[in-house]
């Protein structure tokens, strides 16, 4: 049983499946990475917590950064005080592109729903 | 239980665990990325069904477009055509150069099994 | 319920979940590719070994290249002389920019718990 929520013709930005949920690349708005950083996590907050989860249970966290060796340190400093000690989750980072240059930063989550 | 297919010496293009099927990173010939979207979603749609899923049980997509800036336009129009309304996976898109020069999008899909 | 290993205040290394282990992008350390590439395998092999999986488990490998034109047949050629025929993963590689200058080659694996 699959369950999407936030499901445009596009994309779903919320995948239910088996016990795991799958969130689409979360990008943020803001003129510094660290401001993009920070809303890209608000919202990738507010998806958990729609989907049954929350930021103590994500499996695994892809980033992509727009310009890593500029932004790479910015980014880690507020990911680094939003996951939760003792709970972060396997990630990876790497530069690529995005969507629209405007966008410095993407995340991609899986996640454990709760229960 | 792990269920491969298409098992060759570097990769399979379908392994099947746990009711998900990972697919490997599939590519599409053609000389435009229009071409080479729909060649490479005609081939996810052949392994897909392989593996007992269809394009309405996608869970996550990544995308990668070799020239995101020239190609995102043109491989969304061939992306939105083909995904089915109601059931949109997460996606994220990024650039990424590929495996050959002369691949402009590869897509790495991960879908529910039909049950 | 979510186990995890060697969690950093930035990310865990092993992630296990519902019968399925997430590694962090994996890196190497040498001069070349193929000693990179060599020497982030041994540590994948590791980290599965620990969290009850193996290579031949595998269900999903991305990897990621700095350079890709330049690295692709060395890093093949490791890769081909490791993965276990007939149990090999669903697999994509891309060109990215890796977290510093020094990484040529980032693996992430997904693979399934032995059992």
């Amino acid at each position: 049983m699959i369950e999407r929520h936030h499901t445009g013709p596009r994309m779903s930005q919320i995948v239910k499946h088996n016990g795991t949920v799958y969130l689409a690349g979360q990008v943020g708005h803001g003129d510094s990475v660290a401001e993009q950083t920070r809303d890209c996590l608000a919202q990738v907050d507010k998806l958990l917590e729609e989907a049954g989860s929350d930021r103590a249970h994500i499996l695994q966290a892809i980033i992509w950064l727009a310009d890593l060796d500029r932004d790479f340190a910015a980014m880690n400093e507020v990911w680094d005080a939003w996951v939760p000690q003792g709970h972060t989750p396997a990630r990876a980072a790497g530069e690529a592109r995005l969507a629209t240059p405007d966008y410095l930063v993407e995340v991609i989550v899986t996640a454990a729903i709760k229960g």
